[in-house]
């Protein structure tokens, strides 16, 4: 049977979900602990493949093996194997040929920003130390949803086939947590967005500034590509995504 | 002059606010920045000497020295000399006698749990890996504001004169934190607080069940001290505490 896990990790001390030859992933603790409880070898496949430093509260991981153990009582399982950075907090069955990444129907990232000192968030959220205009994020955010060629927003080393891709929805709160949901993203696009909105925020971009962007396809028009501590995946959804507002 | 700093910290990796010989210390940190901005050997003093992992948010921290840098400006100055677990968020002056732990008025701690598995909350929540009754913690809590002695709730080694202390308010959220303000705390009594709520929350104890431990002086009638990474300093107080609700 195919097991399909919804994980959290804390990821700043990995060099991102997959496994590497010279540092430690995710994915190598996740298989080392299941290889460990189920006394088989285990591999996963996981719905994406997060960078090093960035976090997860709904990465989704599958893996195929016969487990007598009831799934409900699994993750606690589990997670008596896996360091405190990782924990798997649901289990399902799913059919054989279920893929994780390509049976995705949506994916949601938060991207945080904090511009007062705060050593309590300074591992989950990117310390930017100037004040910055809210509402203008909040505007521009808007601009970003739609089906756009987002060339503009992806660094160099992606193998995506299309730069195309559909946003459905992209927030800023008061707190400066941006929370972005599309069909799929290019190699860092999240981070790149959120330093976007950020150079929006400093004024060093105008509020309408978005849309000029996209169609200029140029990666240098765009802002910073924001670092891996503020990034947070979400949520993988396998269902149709629907606009909750 | 007296320069009164507030502070944040993240505790996990000191051995609490107190200097110490064999281990590393926020005051250490705190006084080794200051006394390398300032060119001469600066000491300070804390309203709270926060132990082992605990966490500020609003810590105070006074010394004396002539500052040439406008007050305003101290707090990012002082912050290029500390480490990312240490940030001091605002200086004020203060009059020579001033004593940022007698002259205190209040004083509120918040305590952290979380009884699903997640890795982004572990350095600043317990976790307790069983639910909670919320609602039953919220009435316990009620019953700890006033004037009482709170012998029961203290932890040996503490060098209190009286073990009776006023409670201005306790409050329980439903994502469990437990907000605490009083005009001072025995040793560990926040985190033996907790740890009684979190029992009357496992059913452990009964929902009435403070008024009797109040009354019977007695530790071991009270629930467990909990762990230091779920409590935070969130704020010391130099005027009469008004309770806003």
């Amino acid at each position: 049977m195919q097991i399909l896990l919804t994980l959290s990790y804390d990821g700043t001390d990995y060099a991102g979900w997959q496994r590497q030859n010279n540092a430690i992933a995710v994915q190598q603790k996740l298989e080392e602990a299941l290889s460990a409880l189920l006394d088989q070898p285990i591999v996963t496949r996981a719905a994406s493949r997060t960078d090093a430093g960035v976090h997860a509260l709904g990465q989704r991981a599958s893996f195929y093996a016969d487990v007598n153990i009831p799934l409900e009582k699994l993750p606690q399982v589990i997670n008596g194997y896996l360091p405190r950075d990782i924990a798997v907090t649901a289990t399902e069955a799913v059919p054989d040929d279920f893929n994780p990444r390509f049976d995705a129907k949506f994916k949601t990232y938060s991207y945080k920003i904090h511009s007062t000192p705060n050593p309590l968030v300074n591992r989950y959220s990117a310390y930017v130390p100037r004040p910055l205009n809210i509402d203008a994020m909040k505007s521009a955010a808007k601009d970003l949803v739609g089906y756009h060629d987002f060339a503009a927003f992806m660094a160099t080393g992606g193998s995506a086939k299309t730069t195309t891709r559909e946003i459905y929805d992209c927030t800023v709160t008061d707190d400066i947590t941006i929370t972005i949901t599309g069909n799929g993203f290019l190699y860092n696009m999240v981070r790149i967005i959120a330093g976007t909105l950020m150079y929006v925020g400093l004024g060093k971009l105008p509020t309408n500034a978005i849309s000029g962007i996209i169609q200029s396809r140029d990666r240098t028009q765009a802002g910073k590509t924001m670092p891996p501590e503020g990034l947070t995946l979400m949520e993988v959804g396998y269902t149709t995504y629907r606009q909750i507002q």
